[in-house]
């Protein structure tokens, strides 16, 4: 950590930082420059809280010089990590495309579904059964009979599972219920608690980016189920906050090769919550693959006019279908397969 | 509702439109233009599920005319409401300044905290004792410890206490140590299950808008509370996140008559956090007060130089007598009083 | 235009907004519904100025049917516009990809980046001579030395030229340069007095997005060049601002096919001033071309780390000759060619 | 400046940068820490090209520390400065209100508003004679025409006046009309050539915040403005793009303390661009205010349901007169008047 004085910080101000930094077990090396005094931290930095050291009188500014997440680190972890789920790899060179509806509905809707996302070469299924939705009065999912159908009809298929987790008190039902992968959504991207609870669980977890969250604060949030023990991370990006009001949020598609630099873990892209709009899907898909992803969450819905939420957003099962085609292409020119 | 179909939509389409409307209870007028034909909903329009009207097939753009919150909006209960805790009123002509330590660390540093709230004029004291921290490796805060520590030092000087409720399985504990008014977090807006569950308590509840919601959303978060039965809620503006680096969040001032303007409930303003330095908090309170604010949470610690969180936005205990003299003087001016 | 009254409104108000709607040379229908009256305009309501409706008193809010943009909307123009630069199409099923450096600093480096585009099979070449930069400081461009230089060097190849216009006053010394393509920066997407004077000529324009513009604003800066005369344009996406701190600006990959669908025009992406980083340029461009952009903008410098300006985000002929080889395989499964 | 290397840096890569580093004029300081080398430039650090540092074989990270802003500065000028405009000063202890209409229309229209300005207390007066418009199709305002207008309405009341210069060629005629304020708006923040040339002039420049520029670069555009020789700079916050759609900008008042601490010249705030809606104006006034502004911008109609363009965001004459006598008693508190 490199601390900055500012110009009139006197030598008593010098002096404290340095018994600060030598008190988070760290050196520190004094640089006197012609115009501001830095000061050096030698040492496991990571240490060091920076809003303290920012807080001491005649500090004018500090950087941290290290990456404060560890475990997601591709610093001290340097090949990919692929994780298994079921058998099947997510993070290798085999790209996995998860599709499935926004939520769970009725019986047969499941059943179809589970057919058609078998049939368009899926070996991942999606749906919600606990949805989010930003106003109390509008469908809030079928809940564990929505867990049942969904177990049912992917079982059916083979078809291992992806659902989202919201309350911290439904974990053990996810276990019951043999959930395959949860899902932690936007807005609980920094519900820490329900994070640390998952980190207790050895089941892989997508991790969506949270509405307006940086890079570095989504590695930290993963880096919170890490530091419970399990590594079964994946990081799915699916559009952020913007000021921009066509569509409904926006594909950050740079986040890729960035997350794929700085983190070991696979990362996939949900490309329908990102547009909010079917006809959108298929250019986010191919952007998101030719970036770099490892996968994608796509909505599938077997009658989308029909569905009780999200309708706009999911493709139908032969827009699926070909979609895939388009994909297998361009995962070949990446030297990847689909 | 208004429904805009397309230039190239069928009389088949337009016929799905009116049909599924009348399917949510209302009635359709259809307006048939140059180059669109539009089709309004009549009668209780939020019942219609928008994005499924969006999805019909020939729908170009929809637009809701009524706003989708009920029991917190203005428009069905005109005069303001005041929260009363414990015999203060929030949300009256008399402005509360909330005031303590971001965090709790230890009896000796509550007990003066709590005595300097007392000093500078406040009627509520804030403190954390879950906190919230992006990082899994920094101080998580001291736990039902810190309530236990919080509580004495607040009564000893008659102060009704503020402090987050982040994980819902501690909702019974905090209503045993009695929190007199419960806090949800800026990452918690929108978690819904908690949203439910302290909307079944009577609590007063304290809720921080979302890091980047809209004010329709936050609106919305709070209706999911208030559906619960609990309609003892007081908006906090705390910034929101923006392209500026310079500060840690911005602080949306415009919220406060927008919100003062679309709800009865009491509005209050975090100027620590969205400032993130102390020497921004007195502007920002002040603009905060002049701009109709109802009251303020502001972090101030007996020793901010030595606090084991957030250290550089904290006023310690002069500042913030001072900065009550100014806003007594704002208060004035608006003929309210502090 | 649907004109929304507020549950208030009298019929006095009612009347006023008629009178306005025929004022403009429309018709109105009014619809009174249970809670609020909704008035509809119809006739051609881009002539009504929004603004003028939503002052007039009892209006609470009003939203066009109609898009604004005229000359540059799909809507009226079904098929694709292929721009001719100098015999090479853009916008059609070729896709274009424009190299060269961020700027021109001598008559080598200029040869030598010459070369090295036409080598990697780029047709177009791009370079700047006048430099917007932040800072009054910093190098700010050769300027008409610099015009001279990109002009030689790229006509021994036979490459037309892109570069960018800054100043309405050096309008007719582009024109005398023979500059084939003007490129409008991002910050002057609204400098409307430059749009007028370039949509005076027959040049074709790159017009790049405002830093954070919104799609129909940039549909609009579009419209004052075609409202002038000049047809020939060429949108492009280099990133807008957000809260990420990790890359410069955050490419909108979704802009892609948005304006795909909105207009006629070409879309390009620069990639290179979005991530603001080499190593992320492969990763956009690939994303770009996949959501069907219909070219890139590439900064390409013969020798990276010497460049006098943007240094880091410039590729190095082999890897620009690399990425057309990547860029090359997603085109066919897309069933274009570069 | 502060040079971070990458873990994997080479002793010739380290020598590269303090190569570099030397031929700025700089000194060198190397310290090697446990994982990464740092190296430090000691000197006139403004005179190193970030970039070019960055682009550098082996660089992790850099960060300048020293400001890169210099004649504005508050760090070499210590006191406010005030700018005399025609004998009134503005940035002193004396908070000016600039009021006037959005835009110049007749006569009659301009004489009744300089009546109302001048009754209302204010002693300069605003106005636009040329508009820059979302769409060309839009009153683009009364031009040449409008400067006499407004020229000779305001020098009947004796009102300074400050008007918006969009195109460089028209700075002429701006200095034949003895415009009083020439303000720079918000599209044309950096237009760099623009800046350039009002720099030239010694005429007081209102310069507007960029829709989403960042207080760094706001400031670094003033730096042009004043490297020309003009000091007389205002800055002008008016609110900033953002995801929140109930209102047009969000007014950063946070921008207030922060330009008060990083600038000598004064900050002016206009609430009526910000919330775009006359019913904001008051509060957002008196935030302003209240955060240390040291003046207003605001829109006054003498009929706003009658004006041509942003009817909606102005004051009329009885609503401004009562928003100055609560901005004086929010000024008294302050110590100041208005």
């Amino acid at each position: 950590m490199i601390v900055v004085m500012s110009p009139e910080a006197t030598e008593t101000q010098i002096d404290g930082v340095v018994k600060k930094i030598k008190e988070y077990g760290c050196d520190a090396n004094i640089s006197r420059g012609v115009e501001r005094t830095i000061i050096g931290a030698i040492g496991d930095e990571r240490s060091i809280d920076q809003e303290l050291i920012d807080a001491l009188p005649g500090v004018e500014q500090s950087m941290h010089i290290v990456k404060p997440y560890k475990i997601v680190a591709r610093e001290w972890h340097k090949e990919n990590s692929v994780i298994d789920i079921k058998g099947i790899p997510l993070g290798g060179n085999t790209i996995q495309v998860i599709g499935g509806p926004c939520s769970v509905e009725t019986r047969q809707q499941m059943d179809a579904a589970a057919r058609f996302v078998k049939a368009a070469g899926c070996r991942l299924m999606r749906g919600g059964a606990f949805k989010p939705r930003t106003s109390p009065y509008s469908f809030q999912g079928k809940g564990v009979e929505g867990l049942e159908m969904f177990r049912r009809a992917a079982d059916a298929q083979g078809l291992p599972i992806v659902t989202e987790l919201m309350d911290v008190r439904m974990l053990d039902t996810f276990l019951e219920w043999n959930v395959d992968v949860i899902q932690i959504g936007t807005r609980n991207m920094q519900n820490f608690d329900l994070l640390k609870e998952v980190g207790r669980t050895n089941k892989p977890v997508i991790l969506k980016r949270g509405m307006s969250a940086t890079v570095s604060e989504w590695l930290m949030a993963a880096e919170y189920i890490a530091a419970g023990g399990n590594h079964n991370i994946i990081f799915c990006e699916r559009g952020v906050r913007s000021f921009e009001t066509y569509y409904r949020n926006m594909l950050d598609v740079t986040a890729i090769p960035v997350l794929k630099k700085e983190t070991h873990l696979p990362v996939i892209v949900d490309p329908s919550h990102a547009g909010g709009k079917a006809w959108m899907v298929p250019a986010l898909s191919r952007a998101a693959i030719a970036a770099g992803a490892d996968g994608l969450l796509v909505e599938m819905h077997p009658k989308p006019c029909e569905a009780w939420c999200d309708a706009d957003q999911a493709l139908n099962p032969d827009e699926l279908k070909n979609l895939m085609v388009e994909l297998k292409g361009i995962a070949q020119v990446l030297g990847r397969d689909i």
